[in-house]
Formats: C-alpha cells, structure tokens, sequence
C-alpha cells in the first residue's frame, strides 16, 4: 500500500507516528468487512476505541457534524453525555438497519447487564452513501459482516477500497478509507493524534494537494480521453451527492468541549483538499481521547483525572489539521480504479499522481 | 378510552380540537403496531405527517434535544434541514435497526428513485427503554410490524397501551401513549396544535396534576398496601432510567427555526406533571408543520410560502405547553395495569384518580 | 427580609444552606447598586465567584440559552471555553454600555496585563428590561455603580428592590432579585448548590407556589379593587415584555458540560412557577463551579483535577430545581411594592401572601 | 486602492460584482472612523443592512461561531430570533462599551418607541484585539466615532487600514478590512453574495494566495533581512492572539437557517488562505439577508415571503466559499506597512507581492 508520503509529497510540519494510521493510538484497532462482487461494492468499518470493555469503560468523546445531511446513529448521546461505550461503525446509508443489529448482538453477548440492571445501550454509527458503484438498494451488508470487521481488527489496516470504503467516490476519482497520524511535542512529553477518513464527497476540479490544483490537471487528461462526453461549464455545480466521515482519536487527556473543539478543526484539513462542504454532503467528525476512562455505573462521586490545560490546544489542533488533510489524499491515493453497479466505474489517483509530479517539476 | 377531561379535568386555558388527539391536525394519522405476551410488551407506534408521498412533499420539521440520553435516529438531519421526510416512529431502545429496516422496506418500494435518482432517505426513529415490563434483550420487534403499524394508520388510535407504548413506565405507573391538542385563535384565523407522547420517566412521588400532589397521595397509598417493601428516603434518588418522547404537529405555517421554539415549550408541559429531567431519561422532541410542504429536488429557485409573524408566536407556545402537559397525563389515565417480564408489574392512574378526588374534596 | 420559608412553605425535599441564598457557596459575594429616585428605578447587581484574582484563576462555567430574546455580554466565550475569566453582572437592557465599561475599568486597574502581554477579557453581563417602572431610556446607570456594586460585595446580600432587580416587574408584581439554596447529600459527603434569579417575566394569572393558583386569586382581588379597568379575557395573551437571569453556582466539581446540564434543568423551576417561556422574555442561565480553578495562560501542559462522576448528577439536577423555583418566589416576596415611571406601579406579593393562605385553610 | 485582482490573481470560478465589495447588493453600505495618531490605531467599522429604518423592518439574519473566543455583542438574540434589527458594528475588544453606547444615542435618537412602547434593542458589534499596534488600554474609540462611522457610510468604501481595520495584525502583516463579492447565477435570475472580514489571525508561514504558499518566502525574506532576531522553529507555535470577523450578505431570499449553512462555509474560505482556527482566535460570521424584511410589532398573523429553495443553495455555498477567500487576501493587500504601540509595526504583503510573484514565473 503506497501512501502520499511514498510520493515524496508530505502535508504540513508536525511528524507522522510510526504507522502514520489512527492505530497509533495506543489501543486503537481497526477492522473491515468488504463485500464486493460487481454491482456490489460495499462493506462495514469498524473502529475500536480501546481492547476492553468499552461498555464499562467508556471513552471520552465528542461528535461534532460539520453538514448535517447525514443520517448517524449515536451522535445525540455522544453530545449530551461527552462519551463513548460501544465500537464505531462505518458502512452505507441504506446498511445502518443491519449495522446497528450486528453490534446490538456483540454487545448483548458481551454486556449481559444490557437491558436488564444496565440500560441501553449506545452505538456510534456513520454513513455515506455509495450508490454511484453500489447496489444499494439490495442492501448487501448484513449483521453477520459486523462480526467480520470486529473479527478483523488489528493495528496494520488496509485504507482505500477496504471496509465501508469499498464502493465510495471522492472527487470524481475511487475514494474511501485513508488515514494518517501526528505526534504533538511539548518539551517533556509527547501525544498522538490519528484520523481515519471515509471519503465520499468533492468534485474533481475543485482536488488539491498541499496546494497544488491536481484535481484540474487530471479533469483535462479525462476530457481529452472522453471527447464524446464533454463536461460543460454547468456540470461544474452538478450536485455532488456524497459525505465524509471523520474519526480523531489521540492519547492526550483531552475533555469531551475540547474535543469537539479539536473536531472543529478537521473542517480547515478538508477544505485544503478541496472540499466545499456541499449541500447534500454529510460530513460529520467523531473523537475520543484513550485517557481518562469513564466507569459505567460507577460507585465514586468524584474521580481524579488529568485535565489538558486549553491553553495547549493549538498543537493539538495543527495536528488534527494535518492528519485530515493527508488522510483523505491517502484515501485516495490507496484506493484502486473500480468498476461496480452499472458499469459506474471510478478511476485512481495514483493513476495519475505520477504524471502529474513529473510534468510539475 | 376515557381520558383526563372524563374525570372533569382540564389543562390550562384553551380548547383541545374536536378529538383531543394529535391527529386534529387534519392529514395526520397514528397507528400501531402491538406486541404482548407476558414478557412480551412492546411495540411499533407510525405518526404520518400527511397522507401524501412524504418523500417528495417534505414537511418543515425540527427536532429538540432537551436530554440527551437517547438514541434517536434521523435527528441530525432535520436540524441540518428543517424538514422531515419520512414517516415518524417510536419503539424501544433495542429495536432501532428492525424499525430502520422496517421503514427503509417500505420506502423503498414507495419511492423507487431513492439510492438510485435521489440519494438516501433519512427516516426519523425516537425510543424509550421498556426493560422494566418487557423482554428487551430478546428484540421482539421485527421489520413486518413496521408493516403493520402503517397499515393501522387512522385519525381516531388508542392511547395508554398501544404500540411503542405497550411496555412503558411512567412516575412508577403504567405509562404509553398519550394524546392531546389545541386550537389557537385569531381576529381571522385559527390554527391547531397536536402532541403525542410517549411516557417513561419519572418518579411516582413527584407525579403532579394540574399543580395536584396526587403522586405523593398514591405513594403512600401503595406504601400501606406494600409494608414489607417500605422504600426508604434514599429511593427517591433511586436512578429514573427512562425518557420520554414528544411529538408536535400544527396546521400553522412555521418555519422550521419557530418549530424548534416551539419544541423547547414542551419542557414547560413536562415540568408541570413532575419531570426532573432526569440524567438518565432521553426526553426529545420532534415537531413539523402541515403547511408550506418542500418538494425534494425541486426546479424552482424560489417558491412563495406562507410565514408566520414572529410575534405571534406566543399563544402558539401556551398551545404547546398545554396540550404536552395533558398529553402526558392522558398516557397514564388510559394505560391499563400490566404484568411483564419476571412478574414485573406497573398499576395504572385509572385506579387511583377517583378515590383521590373525591377525598379532595 | 421575610423570604418564603417565612411563611411557612417549602419547596422540594432538599434542605437549604444556612443562608438559603447563593453565598452558600463558599467564595461567593453578592453587591449591589441602587438607584432610586422616582421614575428612576434601576440598578446593578454583582456576583463574585470568588475572593481572588477571576481573570487568572477563572471558574469553570457554562451559559445555557432558554429563549434567547436577550442580549447578554459574553456568552459566546463562556460557551467556548467553558469558563468565566470575570465577575457576572446583571442590570438593565440599555446600560449595558455603562456597566461594561465600569466593568473594564476594573479588570484593567486590577490586572496590568490585560491589553498588553495577555489578551482582552471576557465580562458575563446579562439585564432585563425594566421600563414599565424605570426610565430607561436616560440611561441612568454610570460606570461609577459598578465599582459600588462591587464594594457593597457580601455574603448577606438584599433581595428584591434591590441592584438590577430595584426596577423590575414579575407576574405582574414587583419582581427583582431572588436566591435559594440547597445542600446535597452523599454517603460521605455534600456539596452545596446556590441559585440567584433576576425576575422580570410571567403574566400574574399564571403565577404558582408549589402547585397553588395564587396568581389567579390575586388577579381576582386585583380585578375586584379595580372594576374601571377591566382585564378582559383576550388580555391574558397580552404581550410579556420580559426576561429572567439565573445564576447558579456550586462548590461540586462539575465540568462546563455539566454545568450545562445542571443549567438546562432550572427551566424546570421556572416552570413550576407558572414561567411559559414567552417569546420576547430572554431567559439565560449563568453556572460556574468554584472547584478545579483555570490558570490564565498556565505553563503546565496538564493538571490533576477531581472530575464528577456523571451518574451522580441527579441530586444535583434536583437541587438546582428546587433552588431556582424558591428563588423565583423570593423575588416576588422579599419586594416592595414600588411606584415608577408615569406613575406606573407594582404590587408586592407579600401583601397578599396571608390573606391567600389564611383563606387555602 | 489596488486589490488582488489588480495583481492578476482571480479567486475561484464565479465572477465578482461590479465593485467586488459587499456594496454590489443594493441598499447595503460601509462606513469607517479611523483613529489614527502614533500608539493610537483604532477605529470602528459600521455596516448598515439597508437604508431603511432597520428596527422597523428588520433583516433576516444569522450568526455562526466558528471559535467563540469572542466577545461578540448580540449574537444570541441573532440566533433565537433569525433577524438583524440594527447596524452591525465592528471594533477592538475593550471598545465595546463605548460602541454600545454610541450605537444606542443613534437608535434612542431614530426610534423613541425603544424602551417604551417597543422593547429594547439587539445591535451586533463583534470585536478583534488590536493590541499589537494599539495602546488597546487607552480606549481611544469614543461614542461619537460611532456617529462619525454612521455619516460615513457608502458604497465605495475603503479597504485596509480603515476604520475597526486600522489596528488589526494578520499573518503577521498588516490585515484590516477586505471585501469581495460574487454574482450566482440561475437560468433566469441572478443574486449576489458580498463578503467583509475585519482580519486579526493567522502566523505568517502559514498565508497562502491560491494555494501558493507566499507566507514561507516572506517568512524566508523577513529572516534575511532580520538576522539578529532569528525566529526559532519553536516560534512557529506562539500563542496567535487574533481574530476574525466576517460579516456575509445577499440579495437571495435565504432563510435565517439558510444563512447560517451559508456561514459555515466561510471557514472554508479562510482555511484556504492560511488560517488554523487558533484556539485564540475568535471567529465569528454575521450574514444577512436583504429580501423578506421583517415588520416589528407586527399585526399580520402570517405574510407572503419568497423562500430559496434548499437543494439550489450549493452555488451560493461556493460564491460564499471565493468570496470570503478573496476578502481576507484584500485585507492584507490594500492595508499599509503601520507603526504603532511601542514601536511595533506591520509591514504590508503589497510589498511584497511583486517580487513573489516575478520570481514565481
């Protein structure tokens, strides 16, 4: 899997962490399943926040919705409550029914006080709708394929056409799942922040890379190849069905209000890429801090935790900055060309990058 | 059905429509979907906003969060847009992905252009947690009886144990479904609001009626009746895992952002029976209005649209504070007593309010 | 001062502090300025967190919109950073100009690095308007009277004509300032959590005192002593011109999103009052926690602080409840009926108050 | 004044008005009072809506935090009641006082039903922190330097150190006041979007013009020319006290919620040029609309307003986007190099520019 950096191209000047992926996190695992068989080009992501019970160890977190065509589950109880307990899932717009009863099982097998001494439960999950290459209307993703990305889950995942990534566009190109990472230093300690990007949103021409205009590049070699189809000046504002979704996860003891200050920021790394937050596009940041679990049910009125002193954050936030803006180019730039429902096909910017370097220089 | 007003009470100043019931406002209709067999009590409950394409002819909607503590599905998106797009349901906490799956059937064979022409469809799923009378872990709920809720639409539905409402818990009674409205007049005009609610929160000694203490009357009452249960001073605290879900309608042509005003009034109604809004309790409102409907993908660039003056919004709020007061009341005076799961069992209010009025007087 | 308790009536289950006012909170003093002179009826009133220097050791806190036709000073950054950096001041809706310049004047002799090395500062100014009584058009508060607010700082403070409450007009009765407090119990354990209203909001028809009508037994004598100027029933809607600032503090160590929660709850006391939340009354709540202090520009990059275990939140919710409905009743019963502007004026409750229980035996 | 264009650089795809100012939508003008006198450089910035009596007939308006650490002025009524009732005034952040005062003489002197047939009023002043270049602890803005802003108020009006700008510090060059505008055309009608920033934010190695990273080679040139101040690595995180005001306006008939959709977008704008939303930097966006004005005090129940439909507002999403990107570029190009407070200066990117721009080809 060649990656941006493997391009000779890096994003910003904070350092990536050894995996450059949300994995270094300490704790933090991802999983996929792909489902894919010509029209069918669809799948499940999952992400884990931590290996234990994050049922009775609830992560700190935040949810914050940059554009709420979007149709989440979770998002309302992460906001109230500023926390986290079951795994986040990504997969299709139309596949949350099945989504949402693939992890109520594995939290009911895992959780007997579930719905008898402990209440409900919580589930985070996120979608984009990827009919452009899917057949989403046969709603392939069923339970049993949360299983699958829960079994899956490990530190080394696949970005580009794995998991919900599978049947995803972003600027016209194949997109999908891309993450990368940023080591925050203070002088006596350093943090880690990830991102883990499914892309499904933006319009070729608007594509940026650290400021170069590539997206315009690669729009004229497709025109010259595709002269039958010209691509008027209107079809610049064609609608652009799509979204993304954002996961942030880092090790500093961040609260849940910074959090969601820090997800404020992924909006500054999707715009460098190009994006223009369109109307129909749901994009929608999800973020937890591995420190300062929180007990379900907890006996203790109070607890002692470490508190992240705000003034801090603007190292905190240059890297969430940085670590959106390369992972949604990796999820490009990993993702292979794919042809799916209808003979839809997208092609890869890898395909491209190449040429694009070379006739730069 | 005997409601509040048959026991000679009333709420408030003005008149509820001709049935006291949500559906006053004319095209919207209610059905249910009951499932109860001993540990069985659960259900489906469909509020249709029109009887026309919802897809295609959205209604202006909001929806307020008044405590988070609730999985709601759809939320995002109507405050993201201000319309509701679907038909609106409520069940219990586990069955979210069966509802989903439910609806997402239905739409789908209704509008075929959805995930292919037209994007995705952001149904509107609000739940409270039955576990106390029924078997929630054992998910009763099953796609087909969305299926049949919507077949059961009608004007004229029951409230107390009726659909979602089946197994719900409220100030220690049996809660449910509860219904009432208001007609709002003025020189020229007059409109209609409606609410349903959806009970199950609240502590028994707190239960107030019309500023009545009769919570604390029947406290005692069942505290004789249960001797060698005696709930000491420290149960009052006792964790009030509930919610509760309200649903407002109106015939007056509001925007979305005067919905969501609207909406934030019926913690009003709510406090007046005696909610504490309790940490654990997911209270959430959702509201839409019948007039100046949104065509989905429309041409136009603009329409003409009827909007109300601002400042006369507040006999609008008095209507909904009123008929969410009454509404709750009527879901416990019309819910009968129910034994449930491990013999669990809730009274009903039916069985005390006589004796406790007569002995007021 | 005769406050409610006076009379013999208690809200709630909780106990009050010693003082039943918000300086039960350790720390916290309460000034005022009183301008009195005719159809000048008006004023300033200053909450002081704490004794120390505010600016560089701020209290966490939060500021919770319930209707927001209000126009507070400060909110924005307070909602931000979950914190506040000055002390909170109340007065009227014009001299908002006067009392932040007063107020700066302050923070700037105070603290030399304001403007230079340290950034601006953020003063919490809220008002309601009390034109019915005071001439508020002359605009008649000077920067002068912050600085006597804030000499006249104290633990047992005046309540109801007194500061910003000296012109102010509730349930059409002399409104003004207000405060309660209650104390929280845990096995090992309390805290204490103090409530200071301003009132200027309600139509008297709806006003309540722990579920008794007495508003509409006061409207009655009013009507009787007052047969020339019949109050028909169309009145009843008639606009209400208002607004209420609540302030609640306590010693628990909440998070800002906590305090959040706590805040959203005291709609709950004002409800039970007979508050309908009217369009054009701003009604905001102000919290802050005077634990875990914030360290302006501190060097740390994090601290150990004690977090509160969420779950245990419900005692507090009902200890803000309570405090902020008695704290609404104090206003009304601790103030003096008063003759202002135009020979405008406005009866007491307390003129009332016995002959109303005398006549409920 | 020669602005971006002049330097041959274009924004973006959508053409600007004929001034490519906020002016281009009719009725809107600008005025400024710059004060200006060695350690004193101040100002205050007024926008009128239109040149009606805007109390009277009030503007749909909106009000989005990007970062609230921000001492805004009226930005809760904004968002509770979705209209703008007064001029929207711009200053530094210990002046809000003496603007509140200068713009309440105004609307006293205009509307003497304020304050006792109609209520108060909502003026909204937003304010960045010019203490760099401002003896910022003086408080040299006097309520008549409102009046003067007032009588200056026109079409063409100036850029740069004008006004709220004459202080102001961005990207470590001199920033100020920037306008830009587009014209978004439909098939048979076309609006316009104009856009003003007040620019106080951003390091320098960050600035980027089109995606060219002009900020590094200043950086590069000032450090040569600097040499016995070397800027460390380290430096590239000082603290960015700053801030960012951007006030949107349109002839469109959006909604106040369309509005604050529209607003969200400006982040995107401001990314593109180098901003980090530094955890310091209150940012802030005030839009309104010039059709549907809103009557106060009312007596209609309902009227007729012409409503945008949703699913066209991308081009108005991108017109917001360029403009707001090309405003923030004309603060810093039309400004000039300033000394200030203690011999601070600002040099300006004018002189810049040229150079950049020749060893680019």
């Amino acid at each position: 899997m060649k990656k941006l950096r493997d391009y000779g191209i890096t994003i910003g000047k904070l350092s990536p962490g050894p995996r450059n992926q949300i994995t270094d996190i300490s704790g933090v695992t991802v999983g996929h399943s792909t489902i894919k068989d010509g029209s069918i080009q669809t799948g499940v992501t999952v992400i884990l926040p931590h290996q234990g019970d994050i049922y009775n160890k609830k992560v700190v977190g935040a949810c914050h919705i940059i554009n709420g065509y979007s149709k989440p589950k979770g998002a309302v109880q992460v906001q109230e409550l500023g926390s986290i307990e079951a795994p986040i899932l990504l997969t299709n717009s139309l596949s949350i029914g099945a989504v949402w009863d693939g992890i109520i099982d594995h939290m009911l097998e895992n959780n007997e006080e579930i719905g008898t001494s402990a209440g409900a439960v919580n589930p985070v999950i996120a979608e984009c709708n990827d009919s452009f290459l899917n057949d989403i209307r046969g709603r392939h993703v069923k339970r049993h394929h949360v299983s699958e990305a829960l079994a899956d889950g490990k530190e080394d995942f696949g970005e580009g056409n794995f998991g919900a990534g599978t049947g995803m566009t972003a600027f016209g190109l194949k997109g999908g799942i891309g993450s990368s990472s940023r080591v925050v230093e203070f002088d006596d300690r350093h943090y880690t922040i990830g991102s883990l990007v499914l892309t499904n949103f933006g319009r070729l021409e608007d594509l940026m890379i650290d400021g170069r205009k590539i997206g315009a590049w690669i729009n004229e070699k497709q025109e010259e190849k595709d002269e039958e189809h010209p691509r008027d000046l209107q079809n610049q504002f064609s609608e652009t069905k799509g979204s993304v979704v954002i996961v942030l996860a880092t090790d500093a003891p961040l609260t849940d209000r910074q959090l969601e200050r820090l997800s404020k920021r992924a909006t500054v790394g999707l715009a460098r890429t190009g994006a223009e937050l369109a109307h129909k596009s749901g994009d929608l940041v999800i973020a937890f801090s591995t420190k300062n679990l929180i007990t379900h049910a907890g006996t203790e009125v109070t607890e002692t935790v470490e508190r992240f002193e705000e003034d801090m954050l603007d190292r905190m936030f240059i890297g969430a900055i940085e670590a959106v803006e390369e992972s949604v180019i990796n999820s490009l730039i990993t993702a292979e060309k794919t042809v799916g429902r209808d003979g839809h096909y997208r092609e890869s910017l890898k395909d491209y990058i190449e040429d694009y370097l070379s006739q730069q220089q």
